[in-house]
C-alpha cells in the first residue's frame, strides 16, 4: 500500500497542504480554509479533504487514514515542536495556546505528528528541495507581511531554548530608525515587510512625492497597494521606487552581515512576498555584505532567492515528518 | 598510569596552560612566553615546560609523553577545527597561516590534537565549570581589547561555515555609531572592547571633563589607563565615569537583544577584562533587553559574569581535547 506523508502550512485565511509520496514527491495539493476562531475545526476539515484523495471510505463519520505515514503542520507564530504547543501566534490569535499536535492526531487517526514555526518548515524545505539544496548551514529571511526567520546548522533547525530562535525580523539595525509593528524601533521588518515598504510609499506619495508616477500608482491601488505593484513600476525605472527598494536592500543586506557575523552560513536565502523585487533588493544587499563581514572566507555568502514558492512550507512540513520517522 | 590532558591558551605575550587529569581536575597550571615569530619554537618551549611536570625523562632531546593522552589549544582567530589551520589572527600575525595541528602533534609525541579558537574554548570550559554549566544553548561575549564571541548550540561549538561565526564583536548596531578597529562603523566593539573604553574615557577628559576625577585619572595613568580602572573611579561614585559604563551597558544590551532574537539561548555569559566592571555594564544591559526580545519567554535571559578568569579558554581546549577523544 501507498505510504503518504502529508504537510500543511497554516496561514491566516487559508491552510496550504502537500501529499507527497515517500521519496517527497508531491502527488496531490489544495487549501482548505482557516477557521480562524477554531483549530480543530480547520483541522477537520483539512482531514475531510485529504481523506477525499487518500483514504479508503470508513464506516464511521471520521475517515481512518490507513495509507497516511504522518503528518507535519507549518504555523506561524512561537511553536514548540517537542510538545506541540502554538504560543503566541499574531495572524491566528484564536488558534493562541493550543496543543497543535494533539488536535492534529485526533483528527487524522493518531498518526505521528511534527509541527514547526511556518519559517523554520519552508526553510527545511528550500534545504531539502530548493535553493538549499546541499548546505548544512543556512539563514532564510521571509520577507512578507513581517519579516519572520529560519536558521539551519548543521542540517538541524534551531529553534533556542524558549522556541524565540530566528526572530530575524526583530535584530536592531538602527535605533534611529522607523518605528516597527513589535513595539521596538529600527527592526529590519520596519523597513523591510510589506507593511512597511507600502507605508513608506505611501508617506513618499504624500509628502514629496505628489503628482508623480508613485503617487499616482498609492492612489490608484489605494487600499489594494502592494509590494509587488511597488517593485513594477520600479522595474519600468521609476526614480523613486527604485531608490525605495534600494533602501530595502541596503537594509536587508545590513541584516544579512550582521547574520553572516554571528553564523556564517553557506548561503543566505530570501523568501516571502517581498522577495519578488528580485534584484531590486538583492543587488543592493549583496553590496553592502562583504563590508560588514569581518572573516574574509565568509564575506561572498550567496544571497539567493527561495525556489519553492507559496508551497515551501507545507513540503517542508511534510518533510520534517517524514524526517522524524526515520530518526525516532 | 595517569592519564594527563593539556590545554593551552595562546595570547599575544605568553601562552598559559593547564594540566587536567582525566575528570578534567587541573593538577598542574603555568605559562610560558609567546615567541611572537614561531609557532614552533613556542610550542616547543610549552612541551620542554609540560615534559618537566609530566614526562619521565627520555633519552633523546625531545620528551616523549607516554602518560599524555591529548593535547588542546586555544589560539585568538580564525581558526579551522578540523584542519588545524589558522588564519587571521590579528594579535599572533607570526602565526598565521600555520596548521596548528601538526605543529603541537610533532612537539608533543604525535598525540592528539584539538584546537579551537580562543573564546570558543573559553565558552567550552564555563560550559562545563563554569556559569554555564547545565545549559545546552549559550552565547559568551568576550569583552577584551577587542570584543569575541562564542556560540554553544545543543551543546555543539558553532563555527560556521567558513569558521567565520561568533564574530559578535563585529555586530553593527547603530550605523552613527563610532568607527572600529575592523574599518567597520558602530560595531559593538567600537563601544565595550577596552580600547574603544579607554578611548573614550581620554577624549572625554581632553574635551568635557578638565580638572575632573576622570581627567585627573587619565593623565595620571597616561599609557597604563584601563578600564578597570575607570570602573574603580566609577565605583566610588564618579558620575562620569558611570555614565561612559552605564552607555557600555546599553550597547552591550543592544547587542544581547539581538542574540536572543537570533539564538534563544539559556544564558548569555559575559567575559573578558571589560566584565571586571560587572553590575556597573550588567545593570544596563539587563534593563535594555526585555524591550528587544520578541518571544515573552526569552525576555529574561540570565546575563551572567564568567567564573573561570584567565584560565577558561586553557581549560576548555584540555576538555574539548578529553572529549574528542571519547567521540571519535
Amino acid at each position: 500500500m501507498a505510504e503518504f506523508y502529508l504537510g500543511a502550512d497554516t496561514g491566516g485565511t487559508g491552510v496550504k497542504y502537500v501529499i507527497t509520496d515517500s521519496n517527497g514527491q508531491v502527488v496531490f495539493q489544495g487549501e482548505v480554509p482557516t477557521d480562524p476562531h477554531s483549530s480543530k475545526k480547520t483541522m477537520a476539515r483539512l482531514a475531510m479533504e485529504v481523506a477525499e484523495k487518500i483514504a479508503p471510505p470508513a464506516d464511521s463519520n471520521k475517515p481512518v487514514f490507513s495509507n497516511l505515514t504522518a503528518v507535519g503542520l507549518a504555523c506561524a507564530g512561537i511553536v514548540d515542536p517537542i510538545s506541540g504547543h502554538l504560543g503566541r501566534s499574531p495572524n491566528l490569535p484564536g488558534w493562541e495556546d493550543s496543543n497543535l499536535k494533539r488536535i492534529i492526531a485526533n483528527e487524522f487517526s493518531d498518526k505521528p505528528v511534527v509541527v514547526a514555526n511556518d519559517v523554520n518548515a519552508a526553510l527545511y524545505g528550500e534545504y531539502r528541495f530548493g535553493a538549499g539544496r546541499g548546505c548544512e548551514n543556512l539563514v532564510m529571511i521571509a520577507l512578507g507581511t513581517g519579516v519572520g526567520g529560519g536558521v539551519l546548522l548543521n542540517g538541524q533547525l534551531i529553534v533556542g531554548s524558549h522556541n524565540g530562535a530566528a526572530e530575524i525580523g526583530h535584530m536592531v539595525l538602527d535605533p534611529s530608525g522607523p518605528t516597527c509593528t513589535c513595539g521596538g524601533v529600527g527592526c529590519l521588518e520596519a523597513w523591510a515587510g510589506s507593511v512597511a515598504i507600502v507605508k513608506q510609499a505611501r508617506l513618499l506619495a504624500r509628502v514629496e512625492l505628489k503628482d508623480t508616477a508613485l503617487s499616482l500608482l498609492v492612489s490608484d491601488k489605494g487600499d489594494d497597494l502592494t509590494p509587488l505593484d511597488l517593485s513594477l513600476l520600479a522595474q519600468k525605472g521609476d526614480a523613486a521606487s527604485l531608490a525605495l527598494f534600494a533602501e530595502v536592500g541596503h537594509r536587508l543586506g545590513c541584516a544579512v552581515g550582521n547574520l553572516v557575523n554571528i553564523l556564517d552560513p553557506d548561503r543566505v536565502i530570501i523568501g516571502g512576498g517581498v522577495a519578488q523585487a528580485g534584484e531590486l533588493i538583492l543587488e543592493p544587499a549583496r553590496a553592502m555584505v562583504p563590508q560588514l563581514v569581518l572573516a574574509e572566507e565568509a564575506k561572498n555568502v550567496p544571497i539567493v532567492l527561495a525556489e519553492l514558492g507559496p508551497l515551501a512550507a507545507a513540503m517542508g512540513a511534510a518533510c520534517l515528518a517524514r524526517e522524524s520517522l526515520a530518526i525516532g
